[in-house]
């Protein structure tokens, strides 16, 4: 199957799937504010290009980027692609966004006779790189059957959760209230048993084979016990996605103390300049407040 | 091997593992305050009798009480057994209690030459049934060599956590940290997500397959589902623990925000009367306060 396509942002998650696409043969076109990795993007076997030139041309645009305003950016901004595209075409969002947003995102696309498919995607950067992420996904039958070649390429399992945009990224909301608590609440309970004398590798390889374990723990965890706070997701997610889990709740009259709890948490990582580490680091937050000493730092 | 021990509180818990020792061929003399629990376990092949004339032909005494309160009662009280008990017998001390309580009741245990095992369990009540429980277990090689025909019939793992007490209760409090939390973070995930058109069952269908999930989400959660309420595990249990936690992490100058919001929840919902209900009912707090209705309850 021909699918010529464009991906914006080719960060660690659009990278991966821009890749997924390549290896199923489609004509994918990258672009990313960062000249490297369109440059690395293209040494892989992707095109550049202009998105004037290339926008006629494309199927499927699938848009990977950080936030809200620049999936604004990317399809209707001064340079935005939506109102240069055929109509049919359909334009794939991947970031985490409010729900509400999502759905005005549709709307104006269909404004344009363009397809839209509210699509965040959960995994991380390895799993994309597989193409097998989870996609949380709501749309119009033809969004998703526009869309099929591309799911298949780069998830491992798709949700379909509606027929309209913002379902998708309600459920994204929820799944990103429980992985941010748990990563904290895994660095308060780590921390806490310090204090206990519990050493951090004993606190893994106790709770991982107990009813106290979650997922981000298990992943999370080891990376405070090797010292090794790559950023494989940052921190500085997290202000973000808990901020979207609290607008959006707080616009339904719904109070969510204990995401509030962990959002303040993370605040303090970035204020004490932990952003760019991975999230594993909050744990430094606990033990700079109880003077704990964590295992030493990979170099 | 012949075993001669006495298990006091036959709750959900003690019940269970004082049937997994009677299939072990001990002989069991079964403690509780309520005398249904009593006749019960007798009727299944189990022994009453009074402490006194029992205690002096003991190996071992079980404790599967409530709290450190009971276990002091149990052990030191008015009628406490442990006076009674013939020197190189064993304690072992399973309810949840502070680490520094654990580390007293040793101390005295071993003034008498009795040799104590602070043994706190998890898992619940059908693994205490089946006699495959984790046991966070800390003392001294003496009261494990002793105990080691005990904890082989009602442990499926045994944590081996150091050679004194108060390590096993220090664990079983950073376990009950994340549990607790995760039940409640559940309950706030689940219900946000309904205020976003989420329904329960389509929750735990997804988020069981994601990044963010937690072995009590994926327990308790379908309780939610099914509205079934029956306490294999009440809230009640939680003020209980997450207090101990805040107490032993406030000596240790400890501040854990995130399980200090999730005890609020837990007090909310003792105060809504839901004391005595499973602790998924912690769900009615988040939907009583946002107006949302749960899945119908079972009668």
């Amino acid at each position: 199957m021909s699918v010529r396509m464009a991906v914006f942002g080719l960060g660690s998650m659009g990278h991966g799937m821009a890749r997924s696409c390549l290896r199923a043969g489609f004509t994918v076109h990258g672009f990313d504010v960062v000249a490297e990795h369109v440059a690395r993007f293209v040494a892989e076997g992707g095109k550049a290009g202009d998105v004037a030139e290339v926008a006629p041309d494309l199927d499927t645009v699938v848009v990977v980027v950080l936030n809200a305003a620049q999936v604004e950016s990317v399809l209707f901004g001064a340079d935005g692609i939506v109102p240069r595209l055929r109509k049919g075409a359909t334009v794939m969002a991947c970031a985490t966004v409010p729900p509400e947003f999502a759905k005005d995102m549709e709307c104006r696309c269909n404004s344009h006779g363009v397809h839209y498919l509210d699509a965040p995607i959960s995994g991380g950067s390895v799993k994309a790189a597989e193409g097998k992420l989870g996609i949380m996904a709501s749309g119009s039958a033809a969004a998703f059957t526009a869309l099929a070649p591309i799911l298949d390429a780069t998830a491992e399992t798709v949700f379909r959760l509606g027929d309209v945009a913002g379902a998708g990224s309600a459920m994204k909301a929820v799944n990103q209230l429980l992985a941010g608590v748990h990563i904290a609440t895994m660095a308060e309970a780590m921390t806490f048993g310090m204090t206990q004398g519990i050493k951090p590798d004993v606190f893994v390889d106790v709770i991982a084979k107990c009813a106290c374990n979650s997922w981000m723990l298990e992943n999370r965890a080891p990376h405070i016990v090797a010292g090794d706070y790559t950023p494989h997701s940052q921190v500085n997610i997290w202000p973000k996605d808990l901020g979207i889990v609290l607008e959006t709740a707080r616009t339904a009259g719904f109070h969510a103390p204990i995401t509030e709890t962990a959002l303040e948490q993370y605040k303090r990582a970035v204020a004490m300049g932990l952003g760019h580490e991975d999230d594993a680091a909050i744990a430094k937050v606990y033990a700079a407040e109880a003077g704990l000493v964590l295992p030493e730092e990979k170099q």
